[in-house]
């Protein structure tokens, strides 16, 4: 990432749209492998675990995708960083926040990424969520 | 919002999506409560209102959402103002655009927040919409 | 598009949904008329084209709003440029890119904007495109 690039306010963007049902909350490998634990004691506590699940799920992807958006990230092992090290944690205003761990974190800050914000939504049967990267 | 945070251009993004038929359009006092008499006489005036409706009611929360990612929205009275505050017009070129009344105007000014920009979109069973503060 | 603005970091967003069942993949005029050779070879080349048909036309609509809450593209012939001048490739790691062409590229450099992204997502029924302009 060039000063030039990070002057002109270069932006990642990633959006990912999940059916609820794709997410299967009894498969605890699956979970322990993509959610820390703050995660799963979050959404195992909330009246439906499975949409909320699926909503930090499609969070995690676009984050992702928004990182991925960075050649640098890419080349970097970040591409290739577990979507546990893609955090989401809920602020105390109740909105979700980005934190990034190993290599998403290192290869986001290699990259210039200065911080990382997202938005989730649920309707019906789908969850949507859309990250910046910047 | 300091002014590096400024320079650094930092956004807020947010996003909704809502089943059409979650919008009851039949309860006025809902309708009223919400939107303001500009977009009760667009959505009315529109092929399908039902869709009008849902379509703003996604464009209203994402905007919301975007807002209250600046934690001086949310300290504020921002974070507690109506829905109707966050009205959605019909450009000249027919974009939706986004003008904010009362102590969402108000949050928005304080937080260095310039301007808001969003994005709907409908198919099938579904309205979606994108929000940007920056 | 005024240089005050351009400092500011001013942005476009555009967002699309659209039923998968909505492209109709079997009408060969529909789909020289908007997609380009190069998307056309990759989208039959996938596992289901009329999904990746699907994908891209989100894409494609997502990027034709974030292009159109500039003013200058929209006074411009920017808002009557084909959906084949906006170009959806795959970059070299997988993410989409987007390249413009003819009036859509010539608007969005009187526009003064620097470039677009955009991100693709598909579940069940929907795909989803965020796009921004920068």
């Amino acid at each position: 990432e060039s000063i030039a690039k990070q002057q002109a306010g270069n932006k990642g963007v990633g959006v990912d749209v999940e059916l609820t049902t794709a997410i299967n909350i009894d498969n605890e490998t699956f979970l322990e492998r993509n959610f820390t634990l703050t995660e799963r004691t979050y959404c195992l506590s909330r009246p439906d675990p499975q949409a909320s699940f699926a909503g930090r799920w499609s969070a995690k992807e676009a984050v992702f995708k928004a990182l991925s958006s960075y050649d640098d990230v890419v080349q970097s092992k970040g591409a290739a960083a577990p979507l546990s090290d893609i955090e989401v944690v809920v602020s105390t205003t109740g909105a979700p926040e980005v934190v990034l761990h190993g290599d998403a974190k290192a290869a986001a800050y290699a990259a210039g990424i200065k911080g990382v914000t997202v938005s989730i939504s649920h309707s019906g049967a789908y969850s949507v969520a859309v990250a910046l990267a910047q």
